[in-house]
C-alpha cells in the first residue's frame, strides 16, 4: 500500500525563505498568519491528510461510488466521516473571509494544505475543492441575499457546491448549452435539461448540495452570450436557514471512469428545478470564468500533488528493492544485490520527479501569493502586477503542472517495474487519478490557446512583457554573484528563447491564426520551463544564502537545481524549434487522410 | 465502443514499395510468399483481427480472468473460441517452419498480422505471442526429442507455452532466482519454487500448457551462471503423443493489474513438478535471451499496435465531434459548430500519432526483414549485416516504440476530452493496456543499458558503425535529388548528433560507467529518432517515386514525412544536450535525500 508524508520542510522553505511571507505581515490576511499559526496549519494539515485522507484513498478507488435505486449516491467508506472532520476542524474555511465563517488566512498559506489533501486523496479532495470554487463564484457574482443564504454553510463545508457546465453535446464549447431556464413570476427560474460529468452532483456527505448551473434563459441570445448562471439547491432554503422542499432534479447515473473513483461523476437531470439567477442575465460566463480561473490553479496543484505522492513511493521503493549491482562496483555487500537507487537510470527518473515537484511547488505557491497581493496590497502598481502574473500564468500552471505531473506518476510506476503495474502496490492509481487533470477545467490544449490567444495580447501584452521584466530583473540582480552563474546562465538562455518564441507568435500568429494554434502547445511548454527556471534560480539563491548552516537540505536543493538546469531545461530548444515551424505541416493533410 | 480497421494500405506500401520484399523472391521462405499469398494473409488477417478479436477486447477488459477454487482459470467470454479459430485457421503457425506444422512464411510477412491482432486485442494476443516465443526457445535450444514432442502442437496453437522467469525477489536480476531443480535418476528434474507474473500460466484455452521455467540445479553455481531452463508441461506427454498425468504445479492466484485484464497473470507454485532440461545445465540464460530478443520485437510492436488503434479512434472522434469554430473562420456552416479536426492543436496530436505509427511500422517491419535475411540470405556479408542491425536495434524498437506508443494512447485519450476518461468510450483501455509494454521483457531502462552497455561495444562497435554507414549511404545516394532535400537535411543533422552522442559515450562512458548509465535513456531516444528519420526518408523516397500516380496516399505520406522532420525530430537536440551532461547532477544526491 502506498504511503504519503507531507513535505513540510520544503513547504516551509518556500513560504519562509523563498517567498518570505513574513515580509507581508503588515497586510490584511497576512497579519492573521504569524509564523506560529502557519506552522500549526502545516503540522495539523499534514496530520489530517496523512491520518484521515490517505488511508481511505485506495478504498475509494476500489469501492467507487454507488448510485442507489432512489437516485441517492453512496460515497466510499470513510468519506463522510472525513468530510465532516474536515468541516468541523475548520480546514474547509481556512482562507475564506471571516465574514463567512472562515479564518481569513492568505491563499498562499492554504496552498500546502490543499496540496497535502490532494496528494493523500485526490478523489476526496475534489468535493471540498469544488465546494470552495462554487462558494467563491457566489461571493463574486451573487447578491447579498444569496451570499447570506449560502456562503457560510458552503465555506465551512456544512453544505457542498458543484459546477454544472457540460452537456452531452458541449464540453469545451459552452455556447452550445441547451439547458433551459424559464422565468417565473416570483423572480426564480425553472431549470430543465441534462448535465453530464458533474463531480459531486449527488453524494451522501452533506445535508445540502448547491448546484451552480449554466443554462440559457428562454428567448435569450444564441451562443455563449446567452448563457446565465443559476443557483439550484438540492433542498430549498427557508428564510430561517432551515431546509425545505427537495428540488426537482436528480442524479440519473454515475459515469464509470479511468480513475478518481471515489468522486461521484454524475449525470444530472433537471426537471423544472427551481433556480436563482446569479448576477445579470446572459452574463453567466463572466462569473463562471472567475471560478474556473481559481479552479485551474487547483487543478495544476493536483498535477503536483499526484507527482509528489508517486515520487515518494518511488523513492522508497528505490531504496528498499535490491536488484542487480551498481555498474561502478558493489555498494551493499551485505545484501544479495544493491538497492536499485544506485542505478543511474533510476536516479534519472527520481531526479526528474524531484526537480519537477519542487519546481512546481514553488511556481504554484508563488502564483498563489500573487493572488493574495492582488487582493490585499495597498499599492495599485503591486496589485496590477500581481493580477497580471496571476492571469498570465494560470493556464501555464494548469497545463504544465498536469502534463509533467502525470508524466511523473507514470515514471514512478515505471520505476516500480512489474510491481507498479499491479493494483496491490497502488502507484497505478496515481496514474489513473492524475490523468483527468489534463482534461477538466479546460483541456490543456484550451489552456495553451488561452495563453497565446488571450493572455499574451491582453492590455497590449502588458502581462507578458511584465513577466519578461521579472526574468530580466532577477538576472540583473544576481548575475554578479559567481555562485549563481550556472542558474543565471540557464535562466538567460531560456528567457531569450521564450522571447524569441513570443516575437515569432506576435509576427506570425496574427497573419495566420492557425500558426498560433499550431504552436500553442509548444509555446506553453517553453513558458512553463522558463517559469520553472526562474523558480529554481530563486530557490538556488535562497539555498546559497543558507548553505553555510550546514543543513544538508540546502546542498540538496542546489544539486537538484543543477539537475534541472542541466537535464530538464534543454527541452526549451526543441519546443522553440517546433513553435517556429508554424501551422504548415500541422494542417497539411485533408481531414479524411487520418 | 472503439473500432479498429487494419491499415492495410500502409502495410502494403511498406512490404511492396519500401521494403520491396518481391526482390527477395529467390530466397527460401520468400519464395513461398508471392504477392497473392501476401495479399491473402493481409486481407484474411485483417478480417480475423477486426471480426474475431476486436469485439472481445472490451469484454476481456471488463470480465478479466477468474481463478476457480480448483485453481483452474477461466479466460473472458469468447477468448477460447477465438484461440481455437486462430489455431484451426492456421494463423498461429504462419511463420513457423513447415517441419513443425507452419507455413514457413518470412517473419516480415507475419508482422502485419501480429500488429493487427495486438491492435484488436492486446491481452488476447499475448497468449499466442508467448506460445510462439516458448516454441522458438525449444526450437533454438531443445533436443530433437523435445522438438518432436512439443513443437508441432505449440507452433500450431494446439498447446500453449509460457515463460517463467520472475520471482518475488527477482525480476530484472535473474541471478537471484531461488526455484530449485533436483536431478532425478531418470534424467528429469523435480522443480520446486514460486514464480510470479506468469502470463498465461494457467488458462482454459488449450489442452496443455508448456511452461518454460528458469531454475537453479541444486549445487550449481550461484548467480546468473547457475540458471538452467526447463520444460515443465502441465500434462505429461506420453510416447504416442497423448496426454498423461497432471504435473505437480498450479496457479496460486491471479494478479490484479492496471490493464491487460483479459490475460491471466499468474502466481505459479511448483511443488516438485517434473521438468526436462533444455540444453546444457547452468546455460539456461542463453536460450532465454534468444527468446527474449524475439519477444522484445513483439513488445515493441505492441507499442505501435496500441498507438494505431488509439489513433484511429481519435481521428474518428476528431472528425465527428463538433465543438467550437475554426480560428480561421467557420468551416461547417451547416452544423452548430465545426468538427474539432479543424483546430490546429487537435491536428498536432493527430499528426504526432500518425507520424509515430507510420514511422514505427516501417522501423519494426524493416527490422523484421533483417531477421529474415539473417536466416535465409546466401551471402555471409548480408547475413552478418542483418544480424548486426537486428541485434543493435532490438532494444531501440522495444523501448522507443513502447515509450512513444504509450504517449500516443494518452494523447488519443486527451483528444477525446472528458469522453476519453470514461470507460464506456474505451480509449482509456488502450492507455492501461499499453502501459505494461514499457515494463515487461526488460524495462525500458534495461533496454537502454543493453544498448549502451552491450550493443554499442559488441564486436568493436561493428553494428553501430554499420548503422552509421546505413545512414550515410542513404544520404549519399539521395542527396542529389532536390525533392529529397528536406528529408536528407534532417537525416544528416540527426546522424551527426547521434554520432556525437556515441563518441561522447565512448569517451566518457568507459572512464565512469555511471556516465553511460545516466545518459542511456536519452541516447536511446536519440537513436530511435534517428532510426525514424531514416525510415521516413526511405518512405519519402518511395512516395516521391509514385507521387505522379495521383494517388493521394503518396502526397499524404510526404506531408506526414515533413511533419516528422519539422515537428518530431527536433527532440534530438535536447536529448544530445542531456546525454552530454553525464552522471554528475544525476548522481549528486545521497540516497536518503529523496
Amino acid at each position: 500500500m502506498p504511503k504519503y508524508q507531507a513535505p513540510l520542510r520544503d513547504m516551509k522553505f518556500l513560504l519562509n525563505e523563498v517567498l518570505e511571507i513574513g515580509t507581508y505581515s503588515n497586510l490584511p490576511r497576512f497579519s492573521d498568519a504569524p509564523p506560529d499559526v502557519v506552522d500549526a496549519v502545516l503540522e495539523g494539515g499534514a496530520a489530517f491528510a496523512q491520518e484521515v485522507l490517505q488511508p481511505i484513498n485506495a478504498i475509494g478507488d476500489r469501492q467507487g461510488c454507488k448510485r442507489n435505486p432512489d437516485a441517492s449516491v453512496k460515497t466510499p467508506d470513510g468519506f463522510k466521516a472525513a468530510f465532516k472532520q474536515m468541516s468541523d476542524d475548520g480546514w474547509m474555511a481556512m482562507s475564506a473571509d471571516q465574514q463567512w465563517g472562515g479564518q481569513g488566512l492568505p491563499r498562499v498559506v492554504s496552498m500546502p494544505f490543499l496540496e497535502m489533501c490532494s496528494s493523500a486523496n485526490m478523489a476526496f479532495s475534489m468535493y471540498p475543492g469544488l465546494t470552495r470554487g462554487a462558494a467563491e463564484a457566489i461571493q463574486e457574482g451573487g447578491s447579498d441575499e444569496q451570499k447570506k443564504t449560502y456562503l457560510t454553510n458552503m465555506m465551512t463545508g456544512k453544505w457542498a457546491g458543484t459546477m454544472n457546465l457540460t452537456e452531452p453535446q458541449c464540453g469545451t464549447d459552452l455556447g452550445l448549452i441547451r439547458t433551459k431556464a424559464v422565468p417565473q413570476p416570483d423572480g426564480s427560474y425553472k431549470i430543465t435539461g441534462q448535465k453530464i460529468w458533474i463531480s459531486g452532483g449527488e453524494q451522501d456527505l452533506t445535508e445540502n448540495i448547491i448546484q451552480l448551473v449554466l443554462a440559457r434563459i428562454e428567448g435569450g441570445p444564441e451562443g455563449i452570450k446567452g448563457i446565465s448562471l443559476f443557483i439550484v439547491p438540492k433542498f430549498m432554503v427557508n428564510a430561517d436557514g432551515s431546509l425545505g422542499a427537495r428540488n426537482a432534479f436528480q442524479c440519473g447515473g454515475l459515469e464509470e471512469k479511468m480513475g478518481i473513483h471515489g468522486n461521484s461523476t454524475c449525470v444530472m437531470h433537471y426537471e423544472g428545478a427551481t433556480g436563482f439567477l446569479v448576477g445579470e442575465p446572459h452574463k453567466g460566463m463572466r462569473t463562471m470564468f472567475v471560478m474556473m480561473n481559481e479552479a485551474r490553479l487547483g487543478v495544476g496543484l493536483q498535477g503536483l500533488a499526484q507527482a509528489e505522492v508517486a515520487f515518494q513511493n518511488a523513492a522508497e521503493f528505490a531504496r528498499d528493492r535490491v536488484q542487480g549491482r551498481s555498474i561502478t562496483g558493489v555498494k551493499a555487500p551485505d545484501k544479495p544485490a544493491d538497492p536499485i537507487i544506485v542505478h543511474p537510470d533510476v536516479r534519472r527518473m527520481l531526479m526528474n520527479m524531484k526537480s519537477f515537484t519542487e519546481g512546481a511547488r514553488a511556481f504554484a505557491y508563488w502564483t498563489a501569493l500573487q493572488g493574495d497581493l492582488e487582493k490585499v496590497s495597498p499599492d495599485a502598481h503591486v496589485r496590477e502586477k500581481a493580477e497580471d502574473r496571476m492571469t498570465l500564468l494560470t493556464p501555464v500552471i494548469k497545463a504544465f503542472l498536469t502534463d509533467r505531473g502525470f508524466q511523473c506518476t507514470t515514471d514512478a510506476l515505471q520505476l516500480h517495474g512489474g510491481t507498479g503495474y499491479t493494483r496491490e502496490q497502488g502507484v497505478e492509481q496515481f496514474v489513473r487519478d492524475a490523468r483527468i487533470a489534463l482534461i477538466y477545467e479546460g483541456t490543456n490544449g484550451i489552456q495553451a490557446l488561452d495563453l497565446v490567444g488571450r493572455k499574451l495580447a491582453a492590455n497590449g501584452g502588458r502581462a507578458v512583457f511584465g513577466f519578461f521584466s521579472d526574468l530580466e530583473e532577477f538576472v540583473a540582480a544576481n548575475e554578479a554573484d559567481p555562485r549563481m552563474k550556472p542558474y543565471i546562465e540557464g535562466l538567460q538562455s531560456a528567457t531569450a528563447q521564450l522571447k524569441e518564441a513570443t516575437m515569432w507568435l506576435m509576427q506570425n500568429g496574427m497573419s495566420n491564426f492557425d500558426n498560433a494554434g499550431a504552436s500553442s502547445h509548444d509555446y506553453l511548454q517553453l513558458f512553463g520551463l522558463t517559469a520553472f527556471a526562474l523558480m529554481w534560480a530563486k530557490m538556488a539563491k535562497a539555498a546559497l544564502e543558507r548553505e553555510g548552516t550546514g543543513d544538508a537540505f540546502y546542498a540538496n536543493k542546489l544539486a537538484t537545481a543543477r539537475y534541472f538546469f542541466e537535464r530538464v531545461l534543454p527541452d526549451v530548444t526543441s519546443h522553440l524549434a517546433k513553435v517556429k515551424t508554424g501551422a504548415g505541416s500541422v494542417m497539411a493533410l485533408p481531414a479524411d487522410a487520418f
